[in-house]
């Protein structure tokens, strides 16, 4: 587990828009408090499918374009992007650079990954994925918790529940 | 009631970061479909609150003065203006080029100015206002709903409820 | 001339990115003491057509598309959209809400107008204008000098020089 | 000499505001190409000294409130930070994450390091700095080239020329 360059950190620690970081924070504190965790990631869910939808990406016939296409979209509202990676049983998506960790704090990571869930939710359903495949995203296990705080894992596959 | 110059409404249109434009339109909705506009509108007020007490204006001798310290804290994280007017019962308060309208819509108006009224509030209040004096934002009449869409109207004074 | 709105004001004042500005204020103080305003403009051209070539545009049939394709390029990048009209001599240009005035100052205004000029200059070409045809900025009649700091009138034509 | 991670990557190929990279990259080139790139350089320490004098730094007692002093100067506008580190001749300066790199290009960054040459000589002079001392971009070494291109190493001490 090595420490961040003292850039990462410097980049991680400006990545939200200077006119929004106090008013999502406070939003944070108070949907925190008023809403369980599992209630505010649906909802950022939600959120997430809506600005999907806002930004929709064209059918697309590899994951490497798929990903090009994502990113595109992700990198024209500074948004970070994302890498896919097919797995044995999922396909894995890692994204790094989002302004969610900084915007909402980490006492609200748990649930604020519900947007990036919905948001590659919704884009896969347009692209054909089976109904019945959920993006889900991964609890970091103790050794993933290293230098990226901006970085979540998820996975597109099967998931009971 | 003249129309808003092409340079207004292109600034207007582009007050809001990039970055939370549609994070905010989606949010709007969400929260429109969940709650009634009387509890989202406490929920911004309570959001706005946070917001001032981040922050803090030092202690002021004139309405000035304040004005000022208002508006260098609202420059900072690009949030427009507000000016202060002396009158018979009421201090009023006018509110410009907020990102409220834009980030948010059009339907969610009547309620994200309890945004503004909860960090005036707040503000009034660290400067020994008395407890009972509120801010309220006040109804657009006809005429008023004029040129400029990020314009909101707040009063503080005595109000029943 | 009336006085420019208080919300105007406001926008025109902030229309400059932070990260720039005082960066191009010290820029156009050096550029002013080192080199006449002549050839500043001509700088100034030759980086507008630089970065027309770098936003280009596609081929339009009709005036109406060819400001919406130019000011889709525009607001991309937070410049602020143009308006064209064809008159009897000359297709009349007016760009409103650049930052080139905010952030180059008032002195450097007769100059850094180079810029529009070369910009617009490319794109028409690109068109298919004729090579004789130049873009050319309007001095400042002292009626024009109203209230839009930032308006700059250009004009596409036939010019001796 | 380790790859960049991908997060890296893409804030510092996002560190420069849109508003202002086509034509910072439009400028590089016609001052590339213009002048040679000593006379580019002294331009851009001038221009470094103006921009520091427009944010000037009060007195200071130890090396880290300076550095601490420095760096809430270069955040407020979004141009990285500095390290500060006593070495036997010298004092070292290590500048991360300036937009310079991206928004001027690889083939600028011999003359463009002399904007901090001329930020860091300003402030340490307003300092009390010995006005024999000079600060200095060093050239990158062929190690030092690793994965961070935002990096400028530069130092404050005695040096001929």
């Amino acid at each position: 587990m090595t420490p961040p360059s003292p850039a990462l950190a410097y980049y991680e620690r400006t990545a939200c828009s200077a006119q929004w970081l106090a008013f999502n924070r406070a939003l944070a504190i108070e949907l925190g408090a008023g809403l369980p965790p599992e209630e505010n990631r649906r909802l950022f869910a939600r959120i997430g499918e809506r600005v999907a939808r806002q930004l929709p990406v064209a059918r697309c016939t590899t994951l490497g374009e798929l990903e090009d296409a994502f990113n595109a979209r992700w990198e024209s509202i500074g948004w970070g992007f994302g890498r896919l990676e097919e797995g044995a049983q999922t396909l894995s998506i890692t994204h790094d650079c989002s302004p969610l960790a900084v915007a909402f704090g980490a006492d609200a990571a748990s649930w604020t990954s519900g947007f990036l869930e919905g948001a590659y939710q919704a884009w896969f359903q347009a692209q054909g994925s089976p109904a019945g495949l959920r993006v889900q995203a991964m609890a970091r296990s103790g050794e993933a918790a290293d230098t990226l705080v901006t970085q979540v894992q998820l996975a597109l596959g099967k998931f009971a529940g």
